[in-house]
């Protein structure tokens, strides 16, 4: 079967935003979809201006959500799905708009706000002709991390014990804002536990399987200033099987890049992976030489094998991993249109949703000095 | 200006090319150009089936290199470049035949097969209305090794002493070929020479700026089987302000990857840069700590910034450099069209030449047991 | 000033301890001391089978420590010092006995089992006639640890706000007890909080200087079989000036070796250091190139420079920081004898009781799922 | 059988010297030897001085190495060996002068200063009553080296295709000398080939067990100053066996500390060991997990485990594989004093006449411009 090139609109990810270049570069990567129609900003003129710049006609540029999706959904060519890459606070309210069209959705993360908010959101996507929406905890995307998993799946590990993940974030400090540089939590006011934890969160659970009980965290601002929005997370958390966890977020942590890294303990080994170095993955295995695994070689799993484009050695990236959880997602809408349903691999409302509960008992937590459930 | 997105054709890189999937996918990373016309098999109907799969007007698709120079030249909407991914005995021939109907062309790595073919396709580049071409040596494309070059350039190294450039490689090894296995060299009676040395040898020109004198080398062929193509080579090399250099290169490395890394060592220090981890550069400066420079830090030169697209921390890989290689280019075809002349940074026929150059004294040397001059 | 061996008597260490042998080994290094006198066993036979090997005269091998106490402290070549590596349940006993007698003492660490029983031991300690100690928390006495301590004082990481130690071992996981081979925590019911978890407790504040307020933990015990002591630790920490912390100590982190690291925040920098690499300290300041420094360097602090034997690039290990601190003490000891106090640098008794209060505090807190303050 | 601690004198090795220092610490963490008399300078109060820091009675310090050799000899309780740390050209003599008097003999590498007072060497060794020599060539002594040698002799790599060794070293650089800073080869005129590239050369054929039969060898000189002795070499080998291997000995490579590395390939797989990171071996067999290897670990061979001393996790360094092959070499000392043979593991005279050998034929290359046999 001929691949299909998708048509896709985006709302947000104008100018300066390096997200929304990352979700339209890895969406053209594989030639999954091709850009039809955007609302780049909620001034028209710069909506248009950055249309201009990506090749778009004039009148499929919008300057509000509402109008795209009004008007792209009575179009014949009108685009197979939209990519939301406005601030979270915006998320429900165009989530809602979208599903009330019959769009299929990609959100990038997190969901909404807050869980009551996550809730309201999943309720909308449940309507009739609606449903499909891909988050993009694209870290999830990445061939080791489906090695990791699929190693956990096979029993490789034994018995699960332990998961330690942690984001230490120094490369978009809040300080940084106060300078007129870009920082993504002090200017919006949104923590490090939605900005970097949702990810270290959700690729937790992603790759173990294991549904959070509850948590104890400790909570600090560290950077000085006006807002004072938390930057760094300390959590502990106890999974439902009696497993344990340490879960560190911060984006207070002076020096660091983007240091995503997991790992998994069980009675058999552990498995260790980091994001900045994501071709690899390390497999430690009880009186056995450590092993380290490299994305593209035979040895691997049929999951990260279909995950990969280049031979070993030829490094991927991040971008690879973002059109993993695109090309996922694509197959999911054209399932979706034939009236069947895809065996997809992409994070869905129902994590969003995950991750907000879990944000919103680290939360709680931190201020009543106790456990708390994080059960949606 | 708003971005223009160009019109290219490709020739070769058909069913089951991974280079030709690569090409693709990095011209369409950063909406270089789009696929418009091509020939990807010298059986029709196969190179019908595969535009198919590309989603290529059957019209647009042909059986011989001839034909699509002819048909596509004669085009208003013609490929504003043309892509050859043949196996490099059919360059030469298609390189005059592009140059003859004006078209740009971007020929993967080597230029020909031979030093005296290169030459006779540089002289076809020379006539009236061609001129352009690029070679994708898409290493010299990663933004830290600009970083490299531009260390370099500011004197950081002080005077140049020697230079050590490997590239053993064990993921295509010839043997493979005996067993039904993809295997780069065996199966077209390609040296490693060529296949990897040509790019250790540009890789260590660009960065280094260093003109080599003359080789000595020490080939062998260590694989068993029918064809014995040399599959391992060990030159000495000396440039000509008097550096030295080592080059190794070499297919029948069992256990490696693709591990191409260059030092270069200076009277005030050193760098060392590897390509399986290439968002990294370390530099190590006498009696000071050792430097690891990332990708996308605001501390890196211009020339590295700006072959970036992420922020740190976010890796970047092979398909980015090979991007980058093309993004330059389309600058080049985009300046010659308006009758300019654009500042251009991508590895062209003279850089093709002297590979070629190279690779005949490293022959030479070899039967001869002697230091061989490796000028052009 | 030649350099002067001292003499010193060893009770416990015998047949079969590692930890024994690194104690004599460490002290032979540096020529620091010579053993002059045993209690290698309870059995009388087998302790001095085990001194024999050792090379001792059978009158100055013991049986019991008390005998080794009396008859040792009435010579006139009686030992300098005594060092003792019996299991911690014998640590009170003895420092009370060798104290009475006047002797300076090294213990292996723990200090005592209990904060009470510790309390006790520094009342002994401070008697008249006594009063030298020294507890082998030996990482502390890697060259580069003290780097990292210097740089912190001289402020280079700007401001501190957080502490991640982690502590994970695997090499000698308590169900290999149940297998015959040594296994430390599960054969002697001592958890791991104690046996590698005050190394962590240790060397954080070592480094940092940072006295904890409190700490929230969550303890469990997952290796099966009889004694279920915990095995795993994951701690909160909150230190006096606000800062926070991170400690996880653990046996049962299958695959893990002796991986003891300690990443330090401040607000212009960051350090990590790795015991398994214990030669190099990574430097992370904001908007710079990490810095790796390396042991033996001339751009070092003279505190490093001093702990160091070996120029750099010629690896030094466990032995010569274990060494550092016997060096350290066996100029306390003779400043001592002179009547004098020296600049040492080893950790004490006080450090001992520091660490009981933490894990006193880490098991109250995982028993009330509160907050508990660590003060001694 | 208990252990028996030797006896040693030393001739050289004083004031200032750190590899003096490195024997003599070597000897005493295993308490292999303790020094009972030195020769540590031609000036007898310097050599006096030295001897009082050392502790040793001044009757047992001597201003000449022909004093030392004939009082000692005379004694009851005279050495049962002599280490030789002198410069290079005072071996031949000190070696006929301890061989003469029946002394075992430890020699700081190289043997001597040419093939031909090797040669001579090795007559005086053969005369009757003497002929135990161990040449530190101390990396040989890693416990990784033993396990990588049994690898290959296990046949893990199938059939050997290639050695690569390195060697470059910045940490005393020539240019260092005309600063006023210790510098090996410029202040001694002893080419950075006898320095560094002989422990390359040795390691590499004990590894490999594969003799060298002709180099081809490009020398250079690139630090400024008087002496120009050679400090860069580039040398490409062909073994017996038809292996290849290039060997690379530089101390100009500025930045660099003391770099060795060797790697092996075969058909099956390759290994890769780096004396920085010296308790880890790098197993690569094709189409499998890239294996590491650990010091201590139980997967090890027999040989591994016999040098080592630490479990894993607690890193051992260059002064642990200096004692390996001191220890052996008591243990052939012991039963040579036995009137038996006893298995031994150190590199000795026939070791040095090879690298001897080696050193000349690449000198000869380099003036000639030929490959050279580099048999002895």
């Amino acid at each position: 079967m001929p691949h299909q090139t998708l048509r896709y609109a985006m709302i947000g990810g104008g100018q300066g935003s390096w997200i929304g270049e990352a979700h339209r570069k890895a969406l053209a990567l594989d030639n999954t979809a091709r850009l039809v129609a955007g609302c780049f900003s909620s001034n028209h003129d710069r909506s248009q201006a950055f249309g201009q710049e990506l090749g778009l006609p004039d009148l499929r540029v919008y300057g509000s959500a509402m109008e795209l999706a009004e008007a792209e959904a009575a179009l014949e060519d009108k685009p197979h799905f939209v990519v939301i890459c406005t601030p979270n606070r915006h998320h429900l309210e165009q989530i809602k708009m979208l599903a009330a069209k019959g769009f299929p959705i990609v959100c990038d993360k997190p969901l909404c706000d807050t869980l009551a908010e996550g809730k309201e959101a999943l309720k909308a996507l449940a309507s009739p002709g609606s449903g499909l929406l891909a988050l993009t905890h694209c870290y999830a995307g990445y061939a080791m991390i489906k090695e990791a998993r699929s190693l956990i799946r096979k029993g490789r590990l034994g018995t699960l014990r332990k998961v330690v993940v942690e984001y230490p974030q120094g490369w978009l400090m809040p300080e940084d804002a106060e300078e007129g540089k870009p920082a993504m939590s002090a200017s919006t006011g949104v923590s490090s536990m939605v900005d970097v934890g949702t990810h270290a969160e959700h690729l937790a659970r992603y790759v173990t399987g294991l549904q959070t009980k509850e948590v104890f965290a400790d909570v600090s601002s560290f950077v000085p200033g006006g807002a004072r929005t938390p930057d760094d997370f300390n959590v502990l958390v106890r999974y439902e099987g009696g497993q344990r966890g340490v879960l560190i977020a911060s984006q207070s942590s002076s020096g660091e890049q983007n240091c995503l890294r997991l790992r998994v303990y069980g009675s058999e080994g552990s498995l260790d992976w980091m994001q900045e170095d994501p071709n690899l993955l390390i497999l430690r295995l009880r009186d056995q030489p450590v092993q380290t695994l490299h994305r593209g070689q035979p040895y691997l799993s049929a999951e990260a094998q279909s995950c990969s484009r280049l031979p070993p050695g030829h490094p991927e990236g991040y971008l690879e991993a973002f059109a993993n959880i695109y090309r996922s997602f694509a197959e999911a809408v054209q399932a979706y249109n034939r009236g069947e349903v895809a065996n997809v691999d992409f994070p869905n409302a129902a994590d969003g949703i995950a991750s907000l509960a879990f944000v919103e008992a680290v939360s709680k937590s931190s201020e009543t000095g106790t456990w708390v459930s994080a059960q949606p």
